[in-house]
């Protein structure tokens, strides 16, 4: 099984939803878990917000926040999951914001990546430090969100 | 070139935006976009509105029409083009709903997808009837939209 299919398995046999925010995956994340069938069981939908104006108005990301800490940071992550979680009104929420390049962002160097997962007891976020080309990051974070979603249900 | 670097391309061209909105595709219309280094001139974003309610709650999707149409109608996809582009405030809104299978959906037969495009002088939806296995369709779905939205922004 994918990493998504068992994040999926999981999520059901607990009866709990998911919604994703992406940044540099761009949907990526998303279409990996909606690649499995039987997803909507548990899959709400998410937000790609590519802009950082998407970031505030939409998932509740303040603006002071992204001021200070910039969208590449662990707190954005943070205010991301826990946004598209309050949003999409789901159990758990997903989020990825980094640097996928070819150009570094925000002062920091490409292949930058932090993941983090809001859950029901709280929210954990993860700093990834990726290699490649643009494709390579964007599929290594991913696997990193995954990873850490598991990660936190089976917790 | 891929379609969505013609298109990417072109939108640039135009100093326009571009939003997604997308059912059975679940982020690969906004990844296919999102692969395209410079894709962030563009595009701001979108939503992955999987589950009927993220159509209603976020993007604006009418729940009479819901009755009526169903979320696999031409209505609806029309209805999240319009609802995505006034959301992030684009030029452009570009929105897929259909039946991805394993299953049929709303009694409409595995394959049926509609795509629409809303820009500044109006909105152009397109049936497609699609074969082949899950990932065969929502790829197939992804290149529609790609291709209704370069019509359109060519038009």
């Amino acid at each position: 099984m994918s990493d998504a299919a068992v994040a999926i398995s999981r999520l059901r046999e607990e009866g709990a939803t998911i919604a994703t925010a992406e940044s540099l995956t761009g949907g990526q994340l998303a279409a990996r878990i909606t690649a499995v069938a039987g997803a909507s069981a548990v899959y709400a939908g998410g937000v790609v917000s590519y802009a950082t104006e998407v970031k505030i108005s939409l998932l509740g990301v303040p603006e002071d926040l992204v001021a200070a800490h910039g969208v590449v940071s662990a707190q954005c992550a943070r205010a991301m999951a826990e946004g598209v979680r309050g949003l999409l009104r789901t159990s758990y929420g997903v989020s990825t914001t980094g640097v996928a390049g070819p150009d570094t962002q925000d002062g920091q160097p490409v292949g930058t990546v932090f993941v983090a997962v809001a859950g029901p007891v709280g929210t954990e976020v993860v700093r990834l430090a990726l290699t490649g080309d643009r494709a390579a990051i964007q599929a290594a974070a991913v696997d990193g969100a995954l990873s850490a979603l598991t990660g936190m249900i089976r917790g």
